[in-house]
């Protein structure tokens, strides 16, 4: 059997669902997890418990493993430099990656490419905050130019490593870290949309439909698939310009480019992922290919497969953590309701706030198909109750 | 977390899919299987290996499992009765499950039903087999009623303890296992169809559209669904004699009804399946809830989810070792030509005949849809080369 070995570093859901997307391909699939109660750890035959911060961990396996591929960024660039040199093929590569790892290479580099985004500058303490903000004021125009938003360019996720400060006294927490801190202006945008497509090592790429995400709280609550009544014009730049960062960066695999829809039009990169994405569990049972069978195949040099929509709507809405430790005696009510319902539980323990599954509905319809994923969702977390 | 526990009884593809089916459900999945080797064994965490034949190792098992469901129809009844006297649920139950593992009983009871049956009786001998030839060959008819169908009642599968004999000489080899043999007519079928139903404990039930099951050598070759040209009123007593076939003998979980269409428009019971089937396996790709996924929430007594159909067509293929051991490299060739196809390997070793995997295509064109998943599976296969 000349079957691969995938090897995933990280047991979050992603790897789960990564896992579960892999399962077809009767490829072997191993697991870097922290603790066998990790999420991918709970379904996964092949588990190795350890750090991924240390370097022989992680070198011992990737031993037998044909491709090391990732469930996050958080992997030091210079450990997949050492394993890249001990001739195992990380995917995405450590020079891709590092864009995803730190915001600061990555504005740059977008810079470089001409990709327009947020105003933005690396900051050096509160009073250049000040400064970044006022160089945003119009000649003439009024206000200090605040709100600006500091991101620390290593380390966030879902709003974490994320202020939104409005004046100068604010901007002192950020800094307290001893992380590089990037500044950007506050984009007025529209809407949030996400431009996610998968690349392989032959350079075959595929893009999936355009979607609209809507946050609470710094976290990705609602996506639609495709995003509705996006022109068609800038679906397409969109999608071309996710194709094209994952080219000039040399992306293997899943790349999510999150993106700001701004009142006059234009589209600006907020973030990149490069891995599957939140706003891509849709494609689960909303597209012909899913991410995590597409991040499977480009990570192994395969021919991709088709991410066309199978439904002219989908919707995911995730399921959060709420003030029921039981989400699954919900299941009785929400499969009884819709039974075309589909629910991605992750085995994680509920905690409020906590991302512990997502639901997913398709249909023609688009007010009925957010009605049924909005109700599962709430009803799951325990804030709908009839 | 109250979320349950499924004790999966065997290690084959069939219980491969269903932990896929059901890791979106958060559940935790055990597996009793025979090596760290068999299909489902590679992709499952919790893996306890034994001997489902041993009363000890199965109750060893069972602990701590909230239901038993089971791979195959092997476990012998009385240890399953065992099992429900320790106070498991074993889904589908032993009352239920005979009716699959002994076509002897399947037969008595479906008689007793008034569920159309081909003429059958046990018969004691090779002499006893001319006799029940004789008894079908109409008053003032020519010839001798061979040839007559012989199955072994219980034990069989693919072709395996069947024999189709032309005479009672060929009739010897049936009676030397020393197991009850049945006789049955050998039937001048037109086609031969398969109603799949699944069922739960508090009897909803649910049917997946009838298809049609072409066989090559007694093996499970080509799955259409729905079946082409099909009377709709003969699809409909079809399903509803899969329906009352379930809810009489109390089936729980997945059944597959395999019949044969007459010329004369009827359709006869061939063979019960207790499990998912291969006649279902089209529904992972095909249907909205695959029979996976409702042979999960059936065995965990939840609401059904919708059986209908996402595509005009879906085609399912099997794919049988040939004489190229590396099926991984055909992927290459199968995954371009066709982005929409769907493979589904089960991790065995390639031996010439064996099921190793299977292929979904599906589309609005019904020629098409089979070209494809023809192609795929003869490729993987080796017999074809371009």
């Amino acid at each position: 059997m000349t079957f691969p070995v995938v090897g995933m570093v990280g047991g979050g859901q992603l790897a789960r669902m990564t896992h579960e997307a892999g399962i077809p391909l009767g490829i072997r699939f191993k697991l870097l997890s922290d603790t066998p109660q990790d999420s991918a750890a709970q379904v996964v035959n092949e588990v190795v418990l350890g750090d991924y911060r240390d370097l022989d961990t992680l070198r011992a396996f990737a031993r037998g493993c044909d491709v090391i591929t990732f469930d996050h960024e958080h992997v030091p660039t210079e450990h997949l430099r050492a394993l890249e040199a001990d001739g195992i093929p990380v995917r995405p590569g450590p020079d891709a990656l590092v864009h995803a790892q730190d915001k600061g290479v990555m504005r740059e580099k977008l810079d470089a490419l001409g990709v327009p985004c947020p105003r933005h500058r690396i900051v050096s303490g509160p009073e250049d905050v000040a400064a970044f903000a006022a160089e945003g004021v119009p000649e003439g125009g009024e206000g200090d130019g605040f709100p600006v938003v500091l991101k620390t360019v290593r380390g966030g996720y879902d709003g974490k490593g994320v202020w939104v400060v409005h004046s100068a006294a604010e901007a002192a927490e950020p800094f307290r870290a001893g992380v590089p801190v990037l500044a950007e202006e506050k984009v007025d945008f529209v809407r949030e949309l996400a431009a996610n497509v998968v690349r392989s090592p032959h350079g075959q790429a595929v893009a999936y439909p355009v979607v609209e995400s809507r946050q609470v709280g710094g976290v990705c609550d609602t996506v639609i698939a495709p995003a509705p009544d996006l022109d068609e014009a800038l679906a397409l730049r969109a999608e071309e310009m996710a194709l094209n960062i994952a080219k000039e960066l040399g992306v293997v695999g899943h790349l999510a480019v999150e993106l700001f829809q701004t009142r006059d039009g234009r589209v600006l990169v907020n973030e990149l992922a490069m891995r599957p994405h939140n706003s891509g569990h849709w494609s689960m049972d909303g597209a012909i290919t899913s991410q995590f069978a597409n991040h499977v195949r480009a990570v192994l040099d395969l021919p991709l497969g088709d991410p066309r929509p199978r439904a002219k709507w989908t919707v995911m809405v995730n399921v959060l953590g709420g003030d029921y430790p039981d989400m699954y005696s919900a299941y009785l009510h929400c499969m009884a309701r819709d039974p075309q319902l589909k629910i991605h539980m992750y085995g994680k323990d509920v905690k409020p706030g906590r991302k512990v599954g997502h639901v997913n509905t398709y249909g023609d319809d688009l007010d009925d198909v957010l009605e049924r994923a909005r109700h599962a969702a709430g009803y799951l977390r325990g804030t709908i109750t009839e």
